[in-house]
């Protein structure tokens, strides 16, 4: 924590405004009655490139740029990091390589590469991925902008929460998805230096619950196998730094199952006419579980990404068999 | 017109300012790339009951519930007009009767009743639906509350493009879908008074060009049978009071295919994350035919409503044939 300093969360807000969408802060008279609280949605899914993580990318692809004139960038990612880098990367000049593990949604593979992302697929694990970014890194002498193990995508990630804290007034609480932690950390940060009094709370699928397990018990827990959920972009685990902002900042953590994903997902569809993915439908899922019978809050909510493949498959039945039947 | 003064329109934005959300402008860098221009869209989807009809609803019904201290209301309509008018009843104390055609979208049917709107099923013909309305005006002693010929409805459609003039600086036009034509009327009057020099477009079906007919030829045409668009709003026709605003005050109108509906109403879907109903897409459609070689225009855009059954039938196969067989 010792690293992040105020200053830094208001230059990578200065670095990013004029690249990212300032998205807008929405809400709805049916969302407030079902989940009993007020709710503020951040519609990062309205966000260039379909999710924050453009944020994130950018700051840290910027300030390398601008530092340092590298000709080339490389990850992994599940998909919206990956997006978010070959536009960046694009529209800086650069060449990008992105490792996807095979069973990332085709949505965001084509995303990648119509952004010119050049793009090699590795199996879903986390050795798999290191080796073959390594071989990349050597081979074209390409710059890692890591999905959210670093500093300056935190401190991108951190500039979510600061749009909200200057949109919404007397917030209670903000709700952010949790996968690898870089979105929450952020947000953690944001709060701890511009507005004290609002908790951070983390929201995970059951079938993904490294950091609810990290959190209760104090020490980093993984996750055995490749997460079934079908919020793809929360499959990532913590990292010693995100677990460490998290630890010291973040209020609580809610778990919610597949099925309350779905119906979350669903509502913010067919009430609020917002495409969210499954991940970014996991804050609303957590929300409605935060029902409280004595004063209304006001609760802030990241609708972290829209980027879900339309046609396929929830669309046709709403059955999770049938999704992992796929 | 000489019966719209300008006192109106801003008497009829202080009274629904309170009750309407003032929707968010959206832009797109996607779609600035396909439409060649600056789009800037008006997110009337995200309006309470879904679309920008409980304006004119709300308007009418509380000028007449402050006045005369009315006890119910009725109308007809294809949906959207029937959901804001029993959402804006329910507010108010009053009683709603809503006469709807048999092949309105399932969940505009389910959105007025789950608002205590007392439906009728009419055949979707004109003469059906009058001698229905008029039983029912004289029975229940209700007060009709149509949905788009008359000034207060007009007026209250006229905040759309109000806030739009607001809210975007140097806008050369506005681009409307027209149904009844209440809409495109007021935002005609809207732009009249208060910023002469943005032209307004209109937005139609092909299958459903009464209004493009009537502007072309001079006098006010009519449909000779029912519209088959998918555009499910816009199949109403103009009336005398509607055709005098346009002919006057309206620049052009732009006609587009079933296809380039569905083709927006995707695109909007996928790369904006917006579910717009197709209706609501017609204008982006127009937009997309409005190609420029010599300098980019700023172009604001009404996505009229998100109001749309989002399992059926559209997303299972693309082509018009399983529409209309259904």
């Amino acid at each position: 924590m010792n690293c992040f300093h105020r200053e830094e969360l208001l230059i990578a807000f200065q670095r990013i405004r004029n690249f990212v969408q300032h998205t807008p802060i929405l809400t709805s008279h049916i969302l407030n009655e079902m989940s009993e609280n007020y709710l503020f949605l951040k519609a990062e899914n309205l966000q260039r490139t379909g999710s924050f993580k453009i944020r994130g990318a950018y700051n840290m692809t910027k300030k390398n740029f601008d530092n340092e004139r590298i000709k080339s960038v490389a990850t992994h990612s599940s998909g919206n990091h990956a997006q978010a880098l070959a536009f960046c990367a694009k529209e800086l000049g650069l060449k990008s390589y992105i490792i996807m593990p095979k069973d990332a949604p085709t949505i965001k593979k084509t995303a990648t590469e119509s952004y010119g992302g050049l793009i090699t697929e590795c199996t879903p694990m986390l050795e798999s991925r290191e080796k073959m970014l390594n071989e990349i890194l050597e081979e074209k002498k390409a710059t890692f902008i890591p999905p959210y193990d670093h500093k300056h995508i935190i401190t991108g990630q951190a500039t979510v929460a600061m749009e909200m804290i200057d949109d919404v007034d007397s917030l209670d609480s903000i709700v952010v998805p949790i996968g690898g932690g870089g979105l929450i950390s952020g947000s953690a940060l944001a709060t701890h230096y511009f507005c004290k009094k609002i908790k951070i709370i983390g929201a995970e699928p059951e079938k993904a619950d490294d950091a609810y397990r990290s959190f209760a018990s104090g020490s980093l827990q993984g996750l055995s196998k490749p997460a079934k959920t079908i919020a793809d972009g929360l499959k990532a685990q913590l990292s010693p730094l995100t677990f460490s902002i998290i630890q010291k900042h973040v209020y609580d953590i809610i778990r919610v199952s597949e099925q309350d994903i779905i119906n979350a997902m669903y509502t913010l569809w067919e009430r609020c006419k917002l495409i969210v993915e499954p991940s970014g439908a996991v804050p609303i899922a957590a929300a409605f579980k935060m029902k409280n019978t004595k004063t209304k809050k006001r609760i802030g909510i990241v609708l972290s990404g829209g980027n879900v493949d339309i046609k396929y498959p929830w669309f046709d039945k709403l059955s999770l068999k049938s999704f992992f039947r796929v």
